[in-house]
């Protein structure tokens, strides 16, 4: 199990590039945060896209380390996610909990809060595929 | 309607950093590129939020415009998107086009190529509210 | 509102037809039963159909209610159902919460649990928008 | 390969229930109607979830036929589905078609028209996974 410090420090490019700033890291619980200011779209308000990812790179963390446990990865197969709300300004985070950690497919929601405001701004769904690694 | 230059004028943030470029901008079609470079997963594969975002993008791009005819504006209000694909390099592209344009609701479809492969490796859908703007 | 009697007895044509009976109708939960026998697919397993019909008559009649406080109607826009389990004999219990009432928009979330298992078998969400009737 | 007979003759419980009639069965297409009169909801507008019903029943007998040629079943795994209109009586028509078949998940699309005024009423998309049979 990846501890924050690892979660933050194994971290790809789109997360770096968004801002995310992992703050829990555990079996039934991924914790992250997003800037606003950066990750905006034409007029001014957060991109539904950035929310999208925020959701999927939590989920996928989530569901890799629940996998890695029986030696598995996983794949991405379907995001479903409903806007609520948006924002212009401050930092939004996502707490990623599962739904459904099955042997061959998992399902994980995340749920995307404005800090400042206090208001569920998104809340979304990814379907993953658990595999077998290629030997 | 805005050309495709004035398109990539008024891009936004997000779009501006995950390198999305307009190629073309049509009442039913809006279509662009976006490297995968830049835009992975920690694992080196193109980030399915990234795929999101450029989803979010089109689909809002081609409502925000069928929307003003009428003096309207747009509000995302759910994404739904399916991995088929994946990759490590090269440059997707993404091409929305309008499933039902209506006075209260639109539906758009972005599917997203791997241009070098010419395989599909994203279909998404947004659903949008079409409202007045607030005088 | 309506209680559970009234419920029942407003059901419309499909509702009857699947076997759907109401247990509970608030303002924070809409709860109704559905047999898995008769709403079947051809391998005998419960029909994905027959869940997403439970998930769309509990939340739209729940999204119903919490509109009709205002005087408004409802309409669903969207459907976004996860299959996480199955069943060939027995009962399902649908529950159904709100997690966004707006004035323009709602989100209500349905999880169905095979009662006799005791397992959640799906969880959907529908995408309601919000309308003044027409007068 | 089933045809459209056989397909008839096969159906299950749900499927015999809403009246739906298999009108072409092949690789790239399954198309089936659905009467509006029995599936309707408390006000008299065909039920969402009979519109789900008819994609899931679609999609999955598509899905199942493509799975066999290798030997494989499949299982639901997702369903989104969009409603862009309704109606109150007359019937209608889903044509299914495949957007991806691979060896460990299919997606598969589903367009429901309304036969007589030719309106789109809804599109729905299902997630599938394909998998090796118990032996």
């Amino acid at each position: 199990m990846l501890d924050v410090e690892q979660a933050q420090l194994q971290q790809g490019e789109l997360g770096f590039k968004l801002g995310i700033i992992y703050e829990e890291v555990s079996r039934s619980r991924v914790v992250a945060t997003m800037p606003v200011e950066g990750n905006r779209q034409p007029y001014g308000f957060l991109h539904g896209g950035a929310i999208c990812s925020l959701v999927e790179e939590l989920a996928s963390f989530g569901a890799a380390m629940a996998a890695a446990q029986d030696g598995k990865i996983v794949m991405g197969l379907h995001q479903s996610s409903n806007f609520l709300g948006t924002s212009t300004s401050g930092t939004v985070r996502g707490v990623a909990a599962p739904i459904h950690v099955g042997s061959t497919t998992q399902l994980w929601q995340v749920d995307v809060t404005h800090i400042e405001s206090g208001k569920l701004i998104a809340s979304g769904r990814v379907t993953i595929a658990v595999r077998s690694p290629r030997t």
